[in-house]
């Protein structure tokens, strides 16, 4: 391996997810592997361009594997969307020696890694931390498959209640853009119907499909609803608009809000970020980068992170006739 | 023992708790060991008016003890609430075989069951179970405990993402006219402060908390709230409210609604159901009848019904003290 | 879709597996969808020989997507090894009018199938269920991902123990050919070293190892070590070894056990469970057969019965690297 | 209060338990509170008699509350029984002008600290921290709660596993001198059999037990064993003894082993953890020692250490009369 880089620096930023810490603990120790000097950037972009940096070393992540969160936190930084602040980030860089980057976070911050390259065509990494999954270029994001966990564990404990009560629950889960997460809770928790963004089911499709469901002896029921669902109403107004037209039904709501978020990570999400992290410091140390990590066909791969922004993570069709035929 | 009864019949009532399944078991394989006949009552007491009995037997309660909800569902009935309603029930009662009964519910649920009780001299036992713990004539509802648990595992989660983007949240848990499990899982989750429906805080107190917590060099913050807090404002208008004087705040909020009522009983939950289940149905073949089975100092006591239902149950002041200190 | 069959049975074969009962509602609620008759066997080969059948519905399947375990129940039959007992079984099926048969279980129910299918042409699919991950033409067997989850909370719950004493652990676990539990499992809990089948370390690097651990200032360590590790020690003879080679350590052994077997299936396996029996149903309706179901490149594939039994599944050696990185 | 005291250290000692970082966190939190300096111990009495002090504030305890094990270690020292081991202790002490000590750990810890207090008048207080439940003086040892739970689901799992499969489970839990977690987990889990220190069930009726429930239709047992039972033989030999005598059962064996003493503690843990921790610190400052804090009648009480050293912890007799109800 041709080693000229000395020191890489690792920061997160977005909204954090389970898995963080674990690659945060990969990049050090891989970093310590090869005899290269890590420095943790404290609250992402901004953090940098005040130069929160401290010297990481293997013992520096003891402990932090199985945590949420992230230890380096995270923030959205205003002053990094200008070139002023960039500039002072990349001296902040500099002046400590730094020669990389690896940046753990979702499409927001990829953006930024990726226009900060350009300017000072400095060495960046990504690595796709962020619930949602809605990242091009893997097919797991961290912190995806501890959220599905989360969430359908949730949704278990509903149903409980549900089903003790005969009642319908509207459960918000997280997805602005994407039904990853709704997709996959609605098949794994058995709901009755998935409302996702990519698809507008439609008001008379929901009502059809609940009244289908309560004829064939279905006494409650569960739906699941991604934040960005496409048929135009909140959760709260489903549940008004359910109960207007379905005076049988006794609608609850639940919205399971940012406990979606943290949590203790899978097994899944640790080792994915072990992975990542090792494939993220090596790219660097053969010379390359502006890369995101990522996982296809379950091998960890390369997408240059110029692609990862400008793709579009697509649900699964497959699962999506899956759902079909377990909700009919 | 002297023994006349031949038959009890077993219900939930009011909101499901977890523990409900355990207790339903507990009547159930007591009687089997009396060899009495039991009768398990679906839908509360709408099933009883609807004489929607079945009969049960230790091979009918088979691996129930470790499940949420209630496998006999529950119900609100307003018909019970009327003569009529309740002659019927005492009818389909009485047409079974049915000598005594015992519910598993709350306030509401004893409250019924003590006029029907007066009404026809039918003999009757309450089981406290609501996860909300207010009732008098036990320091431990069924459920609760499981709940407590579920709502710091919840708020560990939020601490989380919390602590990663350095915000502050506001959590809503149950509680409309006591503050047990905002208080108990204020103090176990460390929150920085409680709002609880037995004292009011008052909003320039709660700011000034924040700032001094903020002051110490806390970046982030839980905020537990019960649903029945007395500052006069939701979660909502509180994070309106704090972010308007406390700039230096992000603020968000999360209701954990109703995935607090189901989830599996902890040992703590099942122990108590089993326990007050063979007391029941003891008490019942002992001649006597009208009580509330309680834990109090650690040991299973008997409570009037109708003191049960006009005594209220108490907030720990020596945990509020410790909550205090815990939180300067 | 040319469908000519009419009825298909399902069973459960070899261990126990979390997702199993998730794979039996996918068949049972695809058949249903089809309009095909569903026939449950109980007790695997056995009960097939026995004529142990009931038809299923999608009320028959009811709540069982989250339950761990199998509701079919499980056996081994020596009976089925025998031409006799596969000409009953055989007859079994033909009286029930059953024209096809999936199989969930491992690679000895999937060679038992095989060797059914080819005495009388009797269409068979598998679904590969097992906690193992052993098998050929898949990257993930049912219930495997579930156990992943379940070994490393519990070396979670070890680790909390191992550090407070400053002691060392050997954790058993599961996989008697295969080292996948344990290799995701060391590398997820961040064990100090993992003894797998596919590899003999030796002993004297392990103790090379820990005494690196110790020196660079590690206070407690956990290896991980496969069921059939090659090191030619049980978990027992390696505390007694270690302690007498490093007597600054105070060693203590865990054996995991059943526990790893049971739970409540994650999201991931509920999903994947299924998509399995989706595919398996209609492959059938297809007028194919003797295929095993898998995962391969994240999608759902189909491979010859006969080659699923002949391969291996081999450990991912990326992961091996990553897994000496991170334990360097 | 009358406040002559200046600092107080705090240390863990004995086997860890879940629960004891909440009562270091409430000491130290408590000590601050009132302004008085705290300093942590590491390594239990070795620690103190080697000097190993950390001055504690707030900030050291911060994110604790929820973590297993002790971040102070524990440890076991022979120096400590010696005469010149505690004065070299004492005089740590003094040079560190520590004027209390509060010893979180179990029986053994506190004869220690009870002798050391005897022979240097040293105010020592303890606060009952040990999963077994096994101190005279409360009702409920720190990490008790925790651990109930803990085996409760691992014997859920066990249930799953076992019920596919027809077969009897050992499972062996902690207790070498107390049978409350075997009793309680039996009852919790519903156990057909339970066998504890307090009784010996003797082999026949075990046998009797086991054939009564196999021919009341029940395929798979769950028997719970304690460490420390009285029935003469280890779990593997019940096995074969069972093995021999009921040649219908497929026996299976499971040691939980120290799993059961980790893990994140339960809300109760944490709440009584800091009820204690504030009542030991305040204790001191009113002036008064040699106490051992506990939770009698559903309060905060105080027992002389002399009599929480001397008493015994009892079984439930009502408990063990529910659980003979149980699993008839």
């Amino acid at each position: 391996m041709t080693n000229k880089i000395k020191k890489i620096a690792v920061l997160t930023s977005g909204g954090d997810a389970p898995g963080m810490n674990a690659a945060i603990r990969s990049v050090v120790r891989t970093c310590a592997y090869y005899n290269i000097e890590c420095a943790g950037v404290y609250r992402g972009f901004q953090g940098m361009i005040e130069g929160d940096f401290k010297a990481f070393n293997a013992r520096s992540v003891k402990d932090i594997i199985n945590k949420g969160g992230t230890i380096l936190k995270t923030a959205r930084s205003t002053e990094f969307r200008t070139p002023e602040g960039r500039q002072k980030a990349y001296e902040s860089l500099k002046k400590e020696g730094i020669e990389a980057l690896v940046v753990i976070g979702g499409d927001g911050s990829f953006t930024g890694a990726l226009q900060f390259n350009k300017e000072f065509n400095f060495p960046v990494m990504g690595i796709p931390g962020t619930i949602d999954n809605d990242i091009f270029g893997t097919t797991h994001t961290l912190g995806y498959d501890t959220a599905l966990n989360t969430v359908v564990e949730a949704v278990d404990k509903i149903r409980d209640t549900a089903s003790s009560h005969n009642r319908l629950f509207f459960v918000e889960v997280m997805g602005r853009d994407v039904g990853h997460i709704a997709l996959n809770v609605g098949v794994g928790a058995g709901a009755e119907e998935i409302l996702i963004p990519e698809e507008n089911l439609g008001l008379d499709r929901l009502l059809e499909s609940l009244r289908r469901s309560k004829k064939s002896g279905k006494s409650s029921s569960i739906v699941i609803v991604a934040e960005g669902d496409k048929i135009g109403k909140t959760v709260f107004e489903l549940k008004d608009y359910v109960e207007e037209h379905m005076v049988e039904y006794e609608v609850r709501v639940s919205v399971l809000g940012h406990m979606q978020r943290g949590g203790s990570p899978s097994c899944f999400d640790r080792v994915l970020a072990s992975r990542m992290g090792v494939k993220a410091v090596e790219t660097i140390l053969e010379g390359q980068s502006n890369f995101m990590v990522g996982l296809i066909n379950d091998k960890i791969q390369l997408t240059p992170l110029e692609n990862a922004v400008k793709g579009k993570s697509k649900i699964n069709k497959e699962l999506m006739r899956v759902s079909d035929i377990m909700t009919t």
